[in-house]
């Protein structure tokens, strides 16, 4: 070749690195800058365009000819300059935040191995590190059966969808060939869960009339009378109640179910028992924390990300199950070309060719990264992250309660990282909703400016700011994060 | 910070970088060695353990205690050691092979950058190239209306079930809310589709028997009259035809279906009309073979996978749309904590929050992989790379079609990038399918220890070797591998 592959790789390598390290650069400077209080060095989060503007500033040229390095080198510069720093500890916004230099590494190998998960034939290693991260991770949860496993998922989303899928055709075996047509399955979930439960109800030609919103109390766990009176009276009216959903760690509270009294239920009823732990499923490497997962080893199917909690790249999700046998039957469908023999295939085991287990034919090598962001760092430093993440989401939380400016939204101590408040000065919060809603949003935008991004929800009395602590956070960025929104507030005259 | 995270980055990459650049280094000397007919230097493509073996070798080590740096780095050779080098040229397994350093260097910034696309408050510059590009590509397939654009997905499956939920709820309104019941949605495909529309079937609760799998003729392209039959057949029997799946490039023989007279038909009928150009998808950067997708500018929705032929990193893959619009009333659930008031919107246009217009929640920025591909290379680059590469393909089938011990499947030219045939020897197939199976699939394992890894597919005299060209590979590479077949057969002494 005239120029080989590994040189031009090696090349590309040294000129990117000098672009990405300044950004991590940056987000260590916020880091220690937060923690020394010098708020006039923290660097920008994000320098916010909206799209009208950024599709022309943004440069991006997909013609006949290619721009070659200088050009690549200079749209990579464009869009790092108009993204936001989630290495920023300000990055406060959502259920995920930066990964760590193990993360990235991860994404590289991948990318090099650039192979697909499919069949074991392509990807031996990944296809096997999967399966034993898969194992090992439902064993932390108690699912310790010879058959108990789980593969990745592109998302909690897929994820969610395929426990359904999975229950549905074992709980409703003609339902594969023939559909479901009129047979009225019906899935229990609390009001507070994922609307990716709704989707994948509407997804599965259910609607979203089959989904029952079981109520939950104050603080956002599934009231277990409210349920079983629903699964009752679905009974009675002739559907077919097949699912429950329940979360651990839910969207905007952090709530936990109550996961024994619901798996008991669904024991007793027949029905698949499914865990949506994307956010809170980690909590299980935490001694002091694991205790909320109390019930969990009853679950047919639970949703982890990885990618949310512990750091790992989006996207990392795991679907784990019970017993595996049961997810290639109900996703197993015959496609010659494909799947061939699975190699050691026996009796006593499920396929090596993991697509098979699967909703997916392309399957990146998600649990790749998890792996080694688990042999990196070790359980025990993914049960120091939680504690010391929660410990601060309640020092976030106490301060809140204890002042006379801001409401907590949700009991305390708070069940997961999540802090959700309203910030009513002196005042105190208006009768009218849209008045708080208001008074949020403008605070959340302006908030950007002081190097925070977080986000809000809405709530009884109008939208309220939900701020999740991740586990890079340091005691002095919440504090700090209270300052900036009395200082914003006091700058908008609210 | 102790050690400042900017500072461990840089580390670990100079450790990485010298693990995966030899991985590179022995896929370029493959290539050379192959060019210059140099067999004895040509390195390994795979050193296969069977998962018995691997699950122990590959020794990854879960507990408590990380095991820092120095465990990684063991763990990630062993891992490179025991992988399918994708760089190697004797890789024509799949319908993907190894990226390109762009494709590298792509995945890591998205590393650096690790958000989430699903609303553009915290993925604005990713957001704004996944909406440009998806735009810039749906164009290139003559989708050009103001509401023309398309959103990436985790997969060619998932692409093809989201174009399924949106003719589903476009056409049948009720089955958001109200599902699908017993209403007989059906679904028609070519019997040489991919199973992923079989899958989303199943998925979507109507079962595989609501598949109407439409006869092939020769080519493996769909027979129009036959869908025409079936449609109406469908109509007499009350059932509610809603969705027409045409394939450019089958997976198995690289087949493109008679896309306008599909098109008309499904206006006639009120169908949706959907081609999976997953594969072959890219032809429309090649003026030479892009007449092969005409008629593409009657479809309502168009997956193609960048990561296929196109050498994006997996997973690279597009849903392009008509009309956008569609995707988001389908697939929209109001979740009021995730997406508030999408900035510009407007009557005029869609949601600049793409999660909306998925059926996913978490999303990895994939568009930014292919929208850099293209920056570098232009699309000139890929109609050079695929005019070439079909030209290797046809070179190859040409080589097959003259000699005596080789029979070619399909027709000659092949209409896209693989190359289906039997190895027959002297003594001709064997009436016994069996026979020639247990022959094709003995030599295909053979192969890797000669440096090549294909795949094999069922047909009417028993399975067949079916191998893929992509854009790396060199003509010497096609001729060595048949010499290798025959050598390979030899040994076997069949």
């Amino acid at each position: 070749m005239a120029t080989s592959r590994a040189d031009e790789l090696k090349d590309l390598l040294a000129a990117v690195e000098a672009l990405i390290l300044p950004v991590v650069q940056s987000g260590d400077l916020a880091h220690d800058s937060l923690q020394a209080g010098s708020l006039s060095t923290v660097p920008q989060i994000l320098d916010y365009k909206p799209p009208s503007e950024l599709k022309t500033l943004i440069g991006l040229n997909l013609g006949e000819d290619g721009s070659g390095k200088d050009g690549l080198l200079e749209l990579i510069q464009r869009v790092l300059k108009y993204s936001v720093n989630t290495w920023h500890p300000g990055f406060m916004d959502k259920l995920y935040a930066s990964t760590n230099p193990v993360g990235v590494i991860s994404d590289l190998i991948l990318s090099i191995l650039n192979t697909n998960l499919h069949v074991y034939t392509v990807s031996p290693a990944l296809s096997t590190i999967e399966r034993l991260t898969a194992q090992t991770l439902a064993a932390r949860f108690s699912l310790t059966s010879p058959f108990s496993g789980g593969t990745t998922q592109p998302g909690g989303s897929a994820a969610n969808l395929t426990s359904l899928i999975v229950a549905r055709n074992t709980l409703i075996p003609t339902s594969k060939t023939a559909g479901t047509s009129s047979l009225h399955p019906i899935i229990f979930t609390s009001s507070a869960s994922h609307y990716s439960i709704l989707k994948a109800a509407m997804i599965m030609g259910l609607g979203t009339s089959s989904v029952r919103n079981i109520p939950t109390d104050s603080s956002g766990a599934m009231i277990i009378s409210e349920l079983e009176a629903a699964i009752l009276a679905s009974k009675a009216a002739g559907e077919l109640p097949f699912y429950v959903n329940a979360t651990a760690g839910t969207t905007v509270h952090g709530a936990f179910d109550p996961f024994t009294a619901i798996g008991q239920l669904c024991k007793e009823h027949g029905l698949w028992f499914h865990i949506d732990g994307s956010w809170g499923g980690p909590f299980i490497f935490s001694p002091t924390h694991k205790a909320k997962l109390a019930g969990c080893e009853l679950a047919d199917s639970i949703t982890v990300n990885p990618h949310k909690m512990l750091s790992v790249p989006v996207t990392c999700s795991f679907l784990l199950g019970a017993d595996m046998r049961k997810f290639q039957a109900a996703n197993s469908l015959a496609a010659g070309y494909l799947f061939h023999d699975s190699p050691d295939r026996n009796g006593d085991d499920t396929t090596w060719d993991l697509g098979d287990l699967t909703l997916q034919c392309g399957r990146r090598g998600d649990a790749f990264k998890f792996a080694l962001s688990w042999v990196y760092y070790g359980a025990s430093t993914y049960a120091k992250w939680i504690d010391d993440a929660a410990a601060v989401a309640n020092l976030m939380a106490g301060l809140i309660k204890e002042s006379s400016d801001f409401e907590l939204v949700g009991g305390y101590p708070v069940p997961c990282l999540q802090v959700c408040f309203y910030y009513k000065g002196d005042k105190g919060l208006s009768e009218d909703k849209e008045v708080n809603t208001r008074t949020t949003a403008r605070i959340v935008q302006r908030l950007v400016g002081e190097g925070f991004m977080v986000d809000y929800a809405p709530g009884e009395k109008g939208h309220f700011f939900r701020v999740v602590v991740n586990v890079q956070t340091k005691r002095e960025v919440v504090v700090e994060l209270l300052g900036a929104v009395r200082r914003c507030a006091g700058e908008l005259g609210v």
